[in-house]
């Protein structure tokens, strides 16, 4: 059989068959059972962290990864911002009639190896089955827990008036990769998505720089809208330089040609960092020594002025208001 | 604004109103962060026990209940048949553009109140949207954090023939009650969906009675599946005896209409008990004393014959196998 049916949701044989020859094939560890619907995991005296995630993201191959990489790293990203150290990750697939079951296959490996490179096991998970045009090819959920590292105490409520904005690479890169391969819009592109798990790099950084305040993903919305969430109700604003942001040349034609502006683009490897301006350097030296943090950039600060509004500046000089959008340009990018 | 858009899962302002105006108004508790993508939980030295289950039940609203509800009992009760007090949960919603904000208000106003019923705290989330027929209106994944009882370990390891086999009440209820309110076959019915939380209940039961071996929901595919999945493998055999199973008339002549076997039929407020015969009288005392229990029934027991099989012994005396389906007789029933 080499593709999905109704019965592979059931929870009789197929499914069975499916759970031997898919999921535990790629994803068998100490802790994942095939006979409990719960996983038993080990109690921390730290405080954990927790949170859940779902991707629906089109197609779900795309250039530098797929759903079930992004599936991952999307939840380790975000324990890993809070942080805490990743340990575990739930998986829920909705699956619909008729899917290749090669490409469950690709997808499940590719969780699998990036769970290995992130050092987080996949414990339990679950599967439902829902009929022709009930659900679009795949959509997996991943929740996650991880624990607080001793000596870690990330909140906005640290920021404070001269504080450094990092970013950790460049901008834009996922939202464009997805968006030249999709139907109907598909365009030459060099671009690839920077989908990665950041918990090593994050963790190294934390582990040797005190002054580090606040790290988001800048996911959905792109940095933007990352930077109106800090701002929102706070006595401070944000000044961005437009000439520093870190943009890659093609994700700017690009983003030219279809009206985008990157800074409001999806990124998946991509963590936004406020830091103590003392610490800026050598923050800056850490995560430029990382595969996922070369093209780290300091962007811009927080301020007194501006209040409640994220501000950007120009090359010329003059400044506008990034705003949050109402809409997302580019929806079902994670 | 009445339905949902897509610009409600873009992450920006429209997002944000809904988080508000649904989300935050039920859901609010001191877990829940605005800011944060992860909940900070307090760390528990006892094992902890996780799991996840994805809800794409069709209709999103039947007999006894809604997805909402059964999105909570279903993880609340796969937690709590593993002998751990549940604690948290994670919320993952994917909406079709178009559903009506008013039927997701009440959706999360039904999740709100049975997690405060079950006792847990809903403390992290995350909603996505997708287009028209990119889905099929509403489905709710959840996760869940329980805290493992000492002194209780419940195993398929333990369990050891002469033991017996309870189910806490009739058979079949959320299938033939969902089933009745199906676009193209509804029929007139008096079945209404037993889901339910079962976690004080049976914490109730392992509290007092110490026999207790092992305990499973009964959900897809029904008490027929879940026995078969206890006894694979394993050296001993389960026989049934048809007229102790407790089935409503209502069900018994709906199941009789559309050729279907109760014992096939998804429950989602049964737990399924293996239990020392000698505390047999003590657990169906406690059982029947609870509003979740009040038909518990002992149905069968452990066998030294026919390994590895269920069998079901009729009024008559005639036995024949309860063998492992191949696909669920309804589909999308949680």
């Amino acid at each position: 059989m080499s593709k999905i049916t109704l019965a592979h949701g059931s929870g009789g044989t197929l499914t069975q068959e499916l759970i031997e020859s898919v999921f535990f094939k790629f994803l068998g560890n100490k802790f994942l059972s095939k006979n409990d619907d719960s996983a038993i995991l080990p109690g921390e005296a730290a405080n954990i962290a927790f949170t859940t995630d779902s991707f629906v993201i089109k197609p779900f191959f795309f250039p530098g990864g797929d759903i079930g990489k992004l599936s991952i790293c999307g939840t380790v990203n975000d324990l890993a911002v809070n942080g805490a150290t990743p340990k575990y990750i739930s998986c829920g697939f909705i699956l619909e009639e008729g899917l290749d079951i090669e490409d469950l296959r690709k997808i499940v490996e590719s969780m699998a190896h990036c769970a290995k490179v992130a050092g987080v096991d996949i414990v339990c998970g679950d599967t439902k089955v829902v009929e022709k045009n009930g659900v679009d090819s795949i959509f997996i959920n991943t929740s996650g827990i991880g624990v607080l590292r001793d000596g870690v105490h990330l909140s906005v409520d640290n920021i404070s008036v001269g504080d450094k904005v990092i970013v950790t690479g460049n901008l834009g890169d996922h939202g464009i990769a997805v968006l030249s391969k999709r139907k109907g819009l598909e365009f030459e592109s060099e671009s690839i998505s920077d989908c990665a798990p950041l918990n090593h790099m994050l963790k190294t950084l934390t582990d040797s720089v005190e002054g580090v305040k606040f790290m988001r993903d800048a996911t959905r919305g792109g940095v933007a809208t990352t930077l109106n969430e800090i701002v929102k109700h706070k006595d401070f604003g944000i000044m961005i330089e437009e000439e520093k942001v870190p943009v890659l040349d093609s994700v700017r034609s690009a983003c030219e040609l279809l009206g985008l502006d990157p800074l409001y683009i999806a990124n998946e490897g991509k963590a936004l960092i406020i830091i103590d301006k003392k610490c800026e350097a050598k923050a800056l030296e850490i995560l430029g020594s990382n595969e996922y943090g070369r093209n780290a950039a300091s962007i811009g600060e927080i301020t007194q002025d501006n209040q409640d509004m994220v501000c950007l500046r120009t090359p010329l000089g003059a400044t506008r208001v990034l705003g949050l959008l109402s809409a997302d340009p580019i929806p079902r990018i994670c």
